[in-house]
């Protein structure tokens, strides 16, 4: 079935969550909104786009910091309402320079840090 | 850090996206939705419940199906606005018996298959 990003399925704000793992490691480095526009481009340059909330604009993942996201597979769920990206991951995914967003772990009732920047 | 769920970013329903990934393989099993009363009994219990936005109701995950998720790890991202669980799960954690919900790939603009429902 040939595939149009106007079929998923859009929050209130014509936007849907795009999870991005690793697709060597399988860590999972982000997650951030795309909006159909957002879902095209991605697939059609192999650049990882997502639609900024704050900015409301295109976000190039990368196109700033060089820490670009090469798409591997798009992949739909069940809903049709979230993606998960498979990337070739390159630098740390997270604006704080650490490989991943998720760098804060809960254990007994506590935050704790599970990595620091790369420097 | 004291862990306290109000200090997590919800949406302007309550609402924080909850990712959830086998803790041994690596796979990304599903996304669902948590208030902050759901993060506070999944930390409590061990069990992974979401929020659910059709039910409006908690949704411990497999309380009918069986196919429950057991707390391994949570993870908050750096904006305080994603979490990500790493869990055990018994079972095909998706509502269609596949393993995971992202089991549909865009591959040359086209929707593939990569798993069928388990038996």
């Amino acid at each position: 079935m040939r595939f149009d990003p106007s079929t998923l399925v859009y929050n209130s704000s014509g936007l849907i969550p795009a999870i991005a793992q690793d697709h060597v490691s399988g860590v999972v480095l982000m997650m951030a909104w795309m909006n159909a526009d957002a879902v095209a481009q991605t697939l059609e340059t192999g650049r990882i786009t997502y639609w900024s909330r704050s900015r409301q604009a295109f976000w190039v993942k990368g196109e700033t910091s060089g820490h670009v996201q090469k798409l591997v597979d798009m992949r739909v769920d069940c809903d049709r309402d979230c993606l998960l990206v498979l990337v070739e991951q390159t630098g740390p995914a997270c604006h704080t320079n650490r490989r991943t967003c998720f760098y804060t772990a809960i254990r007994d009732g506590a935050e704790t840090e599970l990595m620091r920047p790369e420097v």
